[in-house]
């Protein structure tokens, strides 16, 4: 088997959820080292003050290592990690040239992988040994894909001009990784910037087998809410008319969210991902927590969509005579590939066998992804920088527990994207 | 400050939920072994099978003991349970009788307790220290006040005929611990029951300090269901249409549910006590779960409850396309005091100072208790049985995370029980 | 047939909604007038000023007044209603004695009954002949017993004292018909008040044929609001975000009310009988109505009814960014019957053979009548008042389209009337 | 004023529903045969058979023509209607050529238009006079042009060739006038076919004056639902359990429906236009009413749609325990203009000074016109058809009752059409 789709069973088997990816990034900068690189980790990759959510306590953290250890990272390369996952590498070739840099997330999403018989990573025995942690958007894949990047540029080192800088990011599912990164000033002085997704996007979704995409320009903004109802415990029977109800007054927000009309000027998405509430069967629910997102392609649809959340979030909280409190993630913005790399791609992308059934040059990602705020950053001065889908056949959509993927398309990958690094970086 | 009153803060201080009272059981134990009782414990009190659901693993048993010693219940008592909370003790005057038992439950609520000045349980620093428990419906002073009543039977043991059994259970508010004991057969030869309740109650709720009410007629079935919607996740931008929202599904049954139509035979209720949905704000939940119970004052509103559930359970899930699956856990039922007891009960209460407000004869409980389990064991074999409301100023009504009561109660609850042992077990 | 079944298939062939009862009027004084009452019509029986809400247009009364010929009532007494239904005769005995008064509700429900074979009104021939008109409250017989009344005391003039008044009061669905006869004078003399409901009410619902209850205390409050949600159409393809989904907003409050929590106190009661939005099927809502009751057994639980709407209301308003306005039809009070003349009509109902299975001294009507007003009046000034309930066997609960009755209730209803008429009035 | 114009503002003020259009019909008609043409009305411009739904009774017919008499039609020519409205003209210019037809829709929306200062038509005098009615989607404006359009045909009789058919089309908004004029035959030999709408549609909406989208290729087909929920009524405080309540059925129903998810792979819209349920405050509402559409880009999202609303309609229905019924009006096909017939308008638009603004080549309507039913036809055969916008500016998005537009656009919709004519037809 190729070495690399070892690699994204290895990633697969263990995956981790965002700030926690301890056991990858140890593995990660190990391969690296072996390779001949010089791994940053930790805070040399990470800028502490950025992360400002969802962080570990150190409690956690603590666990989190011992786990990483215990799953067979070494333990000097978790102690790197300093408490913050995240590896980037360098190559200087020694010849002035442009400076190209990569972009693979490797965290995880934390639903339930199932083990039954006839689904690949049960069978060959890759499945998820994490509880609540899947590799449900291939993101194991962009983690080998990445290792596979630096193997072939070491290898042609020599033939090659500039820098190439690797970066494997944590935390991309809620977003906080790619602008740590960049506060670090990791993306400062990139002339070219390449990212990938598998199986996005073309005319349509999920991108299958034997295809590419060359760059999407359409991604949405995002913003995130943490939302708590704080209302009032009752006992159903003894004292009903005392409750302030939270979990009805959640519910009733959520089902309202879900109806938020679109908006004509572009797409709009809310969605109720999380909803929790209430303390005991036979107690009137006095709290309950929800995690909200809103997308837009514009500006004008983010900010109709945030009015109407807001609207829905008031009006049930009066509806049911209580308060809630929330916290903002902040937003992700939009983003769009350079029609200069593209080209770029697509003509690396004609070298490659594997994509001979269709080269999409542009698709419609209709998402988000953080690669925005790396490639904003890029873009600010003066560089280009593109969002590349890798066709692959998968079992389910992206997103969804029993997700698994066509691993050929992880070589096919290496190679266009060294393809390019040779055209860009020149020879 | 009266000893009971002391005991009922050092109980309110380490409160724990049902089947985890491993320190509250020890500490029980070992006040009654104190004063000469030998407590039966663990298995003894607790028939095993009868435990179905929500049983600890050994796992958690093992946690739970190991927090019970750390918060001071001697190791010794913590292994007597046997990983099953609990403690009754008998006190047999050798003198031909009849057996009258008594029954308090000892488990907590799982809420937060509010640590926040002028909030008596923290400013006199008997506040809970374990999160999420809290004694919001005064099983504290029950504890508190059946060892009062084993004292005092202690001290009294030679002017008294019969025997005596006093019960403390484990596990009522999911109502799984009076069975438990029932089928361990410790009711089948009583022939007085008594249990009483803080704060219930007469012609209306809470019931104030200075009263009491000799016996409620009107217990409430109650049925607990726990519900699980199984959708599938997706991507909320990538894939929407191939999602099936778990959530969604579940908002819509909690707002139905809510909205279930009274019944005109008698008190219909229907309470999500507990919802919760979805994996990841950035995914369409693929499942969720709701904790639902039912009561009926009457087997035909009960019934009609049930089939209203049921009907609206199926049309979530129809309306989502997805599948649910449930545990039942069963029925609490209806129960009801007898008037020959209750004025055993009125006597006791006119020679008790502290009831100088009001001696309410009979009260409507409007709720459930699975001492109406006990009652209906004892009742049939021609035994007498009573529910009885200690009155008692509160800050809160009952299951409120903020609730605090008038301990002067605890005291008189111990005389009027003292003083309807006399009369029902004679000189 | 009994004649007074006759008049009440004649009544049922055609009902008439509330302030439209122009042909029951008609025939109800024409009938009286042949017995040789002079019927008191028009503004001689309701007062103008307290018909504030739902008064028909001088164009629909028109309309209505034709209708009620073409109906087979007499022009002239059509015309002697002044565009008021409602009819009062009294018996004056000459010999001084109190003043006896009995109040007969004649309005129908504005549901369809259904033509279908089995259903003896359409077997036999007098289902209702109007769209959407019903007697489904048994008024068509409350009418036939009041005309049976006074005809029953013509026979008997010479062997009564004092005088007799026999109401016929319109618009009892929707309450406004009592207070508008009030406020006209004719309760401000009344001694004893007695009214009639068939399958109103024993130790349950509905009460069968041979029984009767002497008097019912509980009647529910009852407040009646009309709402509007002012919100802003849009085309749902074209403009979607600019519009303002009235329906939706009017729907998540119709759930929302009916999920208000239960009081403790007492019975509380919320209905949303009636919601209508939405102009056209391609075009998001911009307006929708909304009629909404509440009901409370005590000042109290109503206070907190209102309370739940009212946030109920600004929820949903503010969730979809829009306004509201209402119509408040104000307050039909509680009411209860008295003791004193129950045991008249206790004695009364032992002498009819027909009441031979059980005789309910006291009965719960849980629901709101307001012949309440009119009651509360007599009481005000130390009259007695009595609210009867005449058991009766019925295909189906009151207020259902598909509603018969057991008609020989009907005579055994004018006998107990007529008793308690000679005990209160003496010979 | 431009007589146009004035035309438009008469339709305007004149404004009906559609089947309705007896005035419109009448109106065009004669103004057609004042300028020497041959009015096609009733059953030759209308298959009878293709009527199905929402036809009007005879008896409803007789009052809407005798109010277009009233309103100022000529008596004649409303009696030409037969009962159903649609005027066809046409022009033969004796010398062999293309057919070219021309199509435009007459009939209103069903709300009410404000009258209030400041609002123009309130203003000048032209609001509307039908109560529920108003031009609030420019089909006033389109037979002003298509007026326009028959008088400069006839004018430049002589300098065209072939033939011209210009098409009055009643009940768009319903979508049934297309499908029965086609269905007659009148589009069977069409070479040619120009439609247009006012404000429809470039990069964004609505399109604004000095502007002009040569066609539209997105159309959305539209499938309309009439649905009825059969409960069952109960007395919400004496039966309330032995109710089925369709208003709460519908209201879960409407909420879910306008929470469907999207679809990644096209536009997909549902919407509940309007709900209408329950007979009386003071009862459990027995059955509910809702008129539900849902609209797609492509047959996938269509049934996807389809799918989604019969799940939630099954759901709602099972949760409530009652049945459903459903009108199906059918489908509105999808449809595209075609680039040939486009590039003719673009010729035709660059010769209009008006249209100074930009020229738009191709725009998205992402909406349902059933011009696309004649488009398809014509297509069939092999013509070419297009669908035109018309830039104004307007107070309000279409669909919104207070919606008035820029009269300027007319004559320039005019001269667009005729140097289209002129160059399709040739000289």
């Amino acid at each position: 088997m190729n070495k690399f789709v070892e690699y994204r069973r290895e990633f697969h088997h263990y995956p981790e959820i965002g700030w926690r990816e301890f056991r990858t990034s140890a593995r990660i900068a190990e391969i690296l080292e072996e390779m001949g690189y010089k791994a940053l980790m930790g805070t040399a990759v990470i800028n502490e003050e950025s992360v400002t959510f969802e962080m570990l306590t150190d409690e956690e953290k603590k666990a989190e290592k011992e786990r990483a250890v215990a799953q067979g990272a070494m333990a000097e390369y978790v102690e790197r990690t300093e408490g913050y996952p995240g590896v980037i590498v360098e190559l200087d070739t020694g010849i002035p040239g442009p400076t190209t840099a990569f972009r693979f997330d490797i965290d995880c999403l934390p639903y339930q992988e199932p083990k039954k018989e006839g689904f690949r990573p049960y069978d060959e025995g890759y499945i998820s040994c994490n509880d609540n942690c899947v590799h449900a958007c291939g993101h194991d894949a962009h983690a080998a894909i990445g290792l596979g990047v630096a193997a072939k540029l070491m290898e042609k080192k020599d033939q090659l001009k500039g820098k190439f800088r690797v970066i494997f990011q944590p935390a991309e599912e809620r977003y906080h990784g790619a602008q740590a990164i960049v506060d670090k000033g990791h993306l400062d002085d990139v002339d070219n910037f390449l990212s990938v997704h598998m199986a996005l996007t073309g005319d349509g979704y999920p991108l299958p087998s034997n295809t590419i995409c060359c760059g999407c320009k359409d991604f949405l903004s995002d913003n995130q809410l943490d939302i708590t109802f704080h209302g009032k415990e009752a006992h159903p029977c003894g004292a009903s008319q005392e409750g302030k109800n939270a979990l009805l007054a959640a519910c009733t927000a959520a089902l309202n969210l879900h109806a938020i009309a679109p908006h004509e000027a572009g797409m709009c998405r809310v969605n109720v991902g999380i909803l929790s509430g209430g303390e005991a069967v036979n107690t009137i629910a006095g709290s309950a927590f929800m995690s909200v997102e809103y997308r837009g392609s514009t500006q004008e649809v983010s900010q109709y969509a945030r009015k109407r959340v807001f609207d829905i979030l008031d009006g049930a909280a009066k509806a049911h005579d209580l308060e809630y409190t929330y916290v903002d993630f902040g937003e992700v913005p939009a983003g769009a590939s350079d029609d200069a790399i593209m080209e770029v791609v697509q003509r690396a992308a004609e070298k490659v066998e594997w994509f001979n059934k269709k080269i999409y040059f542009e698709g419609s990602v209709g998402g988000t992804d953080d690669a925005s705020v790396m490639m904003n950053k890029v873009q600010e001065h003066g560089g280009i920088a593109t969002y590349i889908g890798i066709g692959c056949d998968t079992t389910m959509t992206l997103h969804n527990a029993e997700f698994d993927l066509d691993e050929d398309s992880i070589p096919a990958a290496i190679e266009v994207l060294i393809n390019a690094a040779e055209e860009l970086n020149g020879r």
